[in-house]
C-alpha cells in the first residue's frame, strides 16, 4: 500500500543551528542559504546511510542538482535550532529524488514546519556527463531506506 | 490572446559574469548561489522599472521569497558571461510572481538556456506580517510591464 | 610571568567539518569562507562562556569586526574535520581581541596548524555608534578566561 | 625615490554595488563577504592587465591567498556604490602582494575610505605545490604597473 510505505519510509533527522553569516538584512535566513542547511543534512544522511558523499567523489562522481523546488513557509532566524528531515523519494539508474523538511521547535515545545524542499539530482562524472549511480551506493540507500532503484 | 500577450511581455535583460567565489568544487556555480545572480538581476530590474528595491526598504518593506522552483539545465562556470532575462508574471495586492532565465552565449555565438527560475514573493513589513505592495511600486511595474495587479 | 599566563590562558575548542558549499573551484575552503568556521566557533565560545551572542543582540548590541588578519598555512578541504581553538586576548571598555587557530588531525593522528586568525571587534549599537561592552558579558568572559578588562 | 614611485604607482579602479545577499543581520556587509567584492575587483584588474585569471587556470595554476589583513573602518551597506582601488605592491618568483581599498562616495560627493586590504598570494599548481608565476603573466603586470619581479 502506498500510504503504508510512505508512513514507514526511512526519515533521517539532523539538528542544526542557524548561523549568523547566512542571515540577511531582513533578519531571516537568506533564501539561497537554506541550501547550506539542506546540504549539511544530506551530507549527514549519506554518511549515516554508510556511503559518505566523499566516497562518491573518490570515484570521481558528483550528485548534481537538476531541479529544486522550495516552499518557505516560516522564516528561520539567527540562532534558531531546527531539525531537518531528509527522505529518499526514488532512485533510478542515474538519478534520485530527495525530500527535505525543516522543522523548528517553538518555545512552547510545538514543532512547526518552516521549509519544504524537493530535489532531483543526477550522478555526473568529474569529466562531464551523466553516469550510473555506483552499485554500492545504491545498495546502501536501498538497504537503509527500503526504496529500490527502478528502471 | 494569451500567447500574444506572452510574446509581447516586457523582459528585462542583465548581463553578469560568474564570479569565482560562487563556484563550488564541482567547477560549476553552486546551486544555492544561482540566487545571487538572480538577485542581482531583480535588483536591476526594479531599478529600471523606476522603483529600486532600496525604495521599498525605505518604506520598511521587503519582498520575501515564499516559493522558488529552479531547473538547472546546463552548469554555469567561472568567468562565463550570461544574460539573465527577468519577467514579471503577475501581481496581486500583496504578492507577485517573477520568471527568470539565464542564457549563456557559446563560443559559436549560439545562445543556450542554462537555468530557469520561477519565484513567488510576498510583501512583508520589517515588523513582521504581510503588507500590501506600495501603490507607487505597483504603478511603476504596471506601466513598464503592462501587467495589471489583479485581486 | 607573561609566558606562564599565556600557557594557562583559557582556550575553547570547537570541532567542525568543512562543508561542501564553502569550498571553491580550487578544492580548498574559499579564503573568505574561513570566516564562517571562525564565526561558528566564536558563537559556541560565547555560549560556553555563559553569554550567547544572541544575548548581546537582545540588548541591541553587535560585535563588529574592525580588523582581521589571517594566515592561511595549509588548505582545508571538503569533509576535513578540524578543531578551532578560540582565545580571548584582551578586553577594553568597548572592544576586545580574539585569536583563533584551526588545526586539522591528519591520518597519522598528528595535528597540523592550518589557519591563524587575529580579530579585533568593537561593541556597536543597532542604532549605530560604539557602545560599552555590557557588564554581565564582561564578567562572564573575565570569570572564565581570567582576562580582566583594562582601561 | 620610493615615495615618488609609490605616488606614481598604477592603481586600478572598479566600481561595484553592494548586493543584498552579502549583507548580514547587522545591516552591513558581512566581514567575510568583503572578499567577494575584492575578488571581483582583482578579477577585473588582471583582465585589464591583459592576463585574465582564467588564463592562469588554463595553465592549471591558481593564486592562493596565504595572508590577508583587513581593516574595516566604515561599514558598507546594501546598495552602496563603491570604488575599489587595486594596486600591485610587489612580485617575486612565485608570489605577489596586492593592496585594495574600498571608497564610498557620500551624498555630498566626498569620498570616504571604508576598507583596506593587504593580500599575499602564492602561485600554486592544480596538482598541489607552489609554482613560478608564468612569464607572460609577470610581463603583463610589469608592463602595466611598472613593478618589476624581484628575486
Amino acid at each position: 500500500m502506498t500510504n503504508q510505505n510512505e508512513n514507514k519510509q526511512y526519515e533521517h533527522i539532523t539538528r542544526v543551528r542557524v548561523p549568523l553569516y547566512d542571515v540577511d538584512l531582513g533578519q531571516g535566513l537568506y533564501h539561497g542559504n537554506y541550501y547550506h542547511l539542506f546540504e549539511i543534512a544530506r551530507d549527514r544522511f549519506f554518511r549515516d546511510m554508510g556511503f559518505p558523499y566523499k566516497g562518491l567523489m573518490d570515484m570521481e562522481r558528483h550528485l548534481s542538482v537538476v531541479e529544486a523546488g522550495c516552499k518557505y513557509k516560516k522564516s528561520l532566524r539567527y540562532d534558531d535550532e531546527a531539525d531537518i528531515h531528509t527522505s529518499l523519494l526514488w532512485m533510478r539508474t542515474r538519478s534520485l529524488g530527495i525530500s527535505q523538511k525543516i522543522f523548528r521547535t517553538e518555545a512552547d515545545g510545538h514543532s512547526v514546519l518552516c521549509t519544504e524542499l524537493s530535489l532531483n539530482m543526477v550522478c555526473t562524472r568529474f569529466s562531464g556527463g551523466a553516469a550510473t549511480l555506483p552499485p554500492d551506493f545504491v545498495k546502501c540507500l536501498q538497504d537503509r531506506t527500503g526504496i529500490a532503484s527502478r528502471v
